[in-house]
């Protein structure tokens, strides 16, 4: 058990804030908040002082490429496609080639614990990672301990013929990922598998079809990316007649809801069919903004009652995996593009950032309820950057805050950072390991 | 002396970085670069550990106002003048009213000292400041050891009468600062006293006049607001028939070259008029989207030759004085607004927080030179966020650092920060004694 106890904000979610309270985790969940006698509770039971301190819910980056952690600050002048090229691309085949049997899923074991250091180091407890040949990647969740959502990419057009894995040979890779990890441990799942078609642009009618068949055979979601620039949506209309959205429905593929990346060049009748279908959008305002791609139309899905979701996109794209800086760009962006301050607050993107992430990741998480998971951030709150004389948590957390304020990091109720250390793993022993085989790949 | 040895990354500039180089500095500038042996230095030299570390300029935060540290996170959904009435008026009435004589330099002092520890755990060794009745802030510049320009607002029309002091009484004490506090000390400046008009709306032409030749009487900067809103621009011509920047030119005020925050809604022909003229434009992106101002010309400002330089503006609409932040909103908020990731990079936008803020401080730093002010900061690349397999350093700096990197800030050849632990001053006391003051003015 955890007693995060006289916890002096307690952010239960962007609009419920307690003061002065206790919180007992009892194995994966919150087992009770409220007022909690530390000497009833069990012998070995975790104490964490919350006092000075805000205990929110983790952060989900709803998406995300994990490999990217391995390409960081290489290039910030290409758009979208130029930069696939540049430096997305090279680093695949290099992987592939080398390795594509023996390195791969070292190296891949490798870049997820980069990656899910600096997650948990900024308070992420779940995301989700649209990549391939992921048990390397997975493997480095579980031991980091924290939750996961493989988002198996499939691709069978468009990308070069050389970074590309046989079609047959990642259909028969993404069924015996989701008998291998789906829902592993089935109570309270640090990994769950999702289906990843790249874009309606890269797959095939067939091989969309495919993935819609699996999905609703094993119940899985689906995250795709949609509309991300225009030269893609150009794309789209010239190969299938319709824009990317318009195209997946007139497929039957939004049958049940998917999760679409970035969204950013959406019709005002593909806004419609989002919030119809129940498709959730993720917004990823910073890579959207260093790649020139456009800004999402967040204003106009929230007014349509569409699910809404935040993202870092990969660390090559943006180049931080950082909640607070994503808050703060996602409202800051909407703000200035309507010349308007008032057509996106904290409290949304702070939703956004948390339940709207959980929900698209299909989890009982996103807000500190007795009952749901136990994924919960504790912020100390000393730093003279958060000086306030107010008592308004909230804009604080999302404009004042940083990653370096996350102290403490509880996912599945397991402590995985305390006091800025974390306690999984060798955070030195990783980096170096990291260094050495990456340079291989570089 | 203080020796830097073996610095992994010595950043000169945006374009020089040198790798595993020692630097000198010795008295209040840098002395030599190069291989230094260490034996032969004094006894009492003190010697930084360069290793696994960038060594950058000291960054230069252009335009901001120090009391807003005491405002942090109070409302983010408030447009320009709005946001005026709502949060900063009501405090600076509080301040005037309660301890114009008594309190102020009390309460200045500490909000110059919260700021103040920010910047420096932020790597920004060199400020301007706007406000009035600065004596207490200032003596906290000294305290701390921090590099500050004290920008005099002077205003006499728009603003409240209650929150308006006499204007016979400012320019009094303008004169009395320029006295006191301008080129403390001489040799090597920790303060220099700029003139800051408001804004060209909020002073009679009558103070303009007075201004511009105090300002030529003791050869001194100035620092105004231009053209931040589009409503502030109508307001120019409503009185003056004039757009902000022309107006100043009509009435000779750019004789000599000012600085010039925000220069959001600059025309073409303003901005020719800011090249030729030697105004040096402030770019604060940050507070332009939160406030939903609008999105500086940069581009076509570059193009035309003008001198430009970064700033946060307030705490209270930022709410970070975070020069990695503002140089990563910097270059973003202009691609997207492009939709062109080519307009604006990493080295541009480090060099308008370094060299382009020294410039507009009239500073002889900016740079890491023999025989510059030594302002200089040593950031620690070991955090997984930074993990990087490449040598690009300018842009992991920009895109990959946060301020928690920043370990150690030397300014005019004196350490003030060590291995994150503020040395001048008592930072734990300093933010208990704020609080219990602040509240008093809450």
């Amino acid at each position: 058990m955890i007693l995060v106890r006289g916890v002096s904000y307690l952010v239960r979610d962007a609009d419920r804030v307690e003061r002065d309270v206790d919180v007992l985790i009892d194995g994966a969940r919150i087992a009770r908040i409220g007022s909690i006698d530390a000497r009833r509770l069990a012998p070995g039971t975790t104490v964490l002082d919350g006092q000075g301190r805000a205990l929110v819910p983790g952060f989900v980056n709803a998406h995300t490429h994990l490999y990217q952690s391995m390409l960081k600050g290489r290039r910030d002048d290409l758009s979208l496609v130029d930069w696939c090229d540049a430096v997305t691309f090279p680093f695949v085949r290099r992987v592939l080639d080398d390795a594509w049997h023996h390195g791969r899923q070292e190296v891949g074991r490798l870049w997820s614990m980069l990656a899910t250091i600096e997650m948990v180091r900024s308070g992420i407890t779940t995301f989700v990672d649209m990549d391939m040949n992921l048990d390397g990647v997975i493997a480095a969740w579980l031991e980091v301990g924290i939750r996961g959502v493989a988002a198996m990419t499939l691709v069978d057009q468009w990308v070069p013929e050389d970074v590309m894995v046989s079609l047959n040979e990642t259909k028969d890779d993404t069924v015996r990922l989701i008998e291998t990890w789906h829902q592993v441990p089935k109570e309270s799942p640090l990994v769950t598998v999702f289906l990843g078609p790249s874009a309606p642009f890269t797959c095939s009618e067939g091989l969309l079809r495919w993935i819609r068949e699996r999905a609703d055979e094993h119940d899985l979601g689906i995250q795709t990316h949609v509309s991300e620039t225009a030269w893609e949506v150009e794309q789209s209309v010239s190969l299938t007649g319709r824009t990317p959205l318009d195209y997946l429905e007139s497929i039957g593929f939004l049958a049940s809801p998917i999760t679409a990346a970035h969204g950013v060049h959406l019709t005002e009748g593909e806004i419609e069919l989002a919030a119809r279908r129940g498709v959730a959008v993720i917004y990823n305002p910073k890579s959207n903004m260093k790649l020139g791609s456009g800004i999402a139309p967040i204003g106009a899905l929230r007014r349509a009652g569409a699910a809404i979701a935040l993202g870092t996109d990969g660390a090559a794209s943006n180049d931080l995996l950082d909640p607070f800086e994503e808050m703060r760009c996602a409202a800051m962006l909407q703000k200035v593009a309507a010349q308007d301050p008032t057509v996106l607050g904290a409290r949304d993107v702070f939703r956004f950032a948390t339940e709207g992430g959980a929900k698209a990741c299909r989890l009982d998480s996103g807000t500190i309820d007795e009952g749901r998971l136990a994924d919960v951030v504790l912020i100390d709150l000393g730093g003279a950057h958060l000086f306030r004389l107010t008592d308004e948590i909230v804009p604080a957390l999302v404009y004042c805050a940083r990653a370096g304020d996350v102290e403490t990091v509880v996912i599945n109720g397991r402590v995985v950072m305390k006091d800025r250390m974390m306690v999984t793993i060798d955070e030195r022993a990783v980096l170096a390991e990291a260094k050495r085989v990456g340079e291989r790949y570089a």
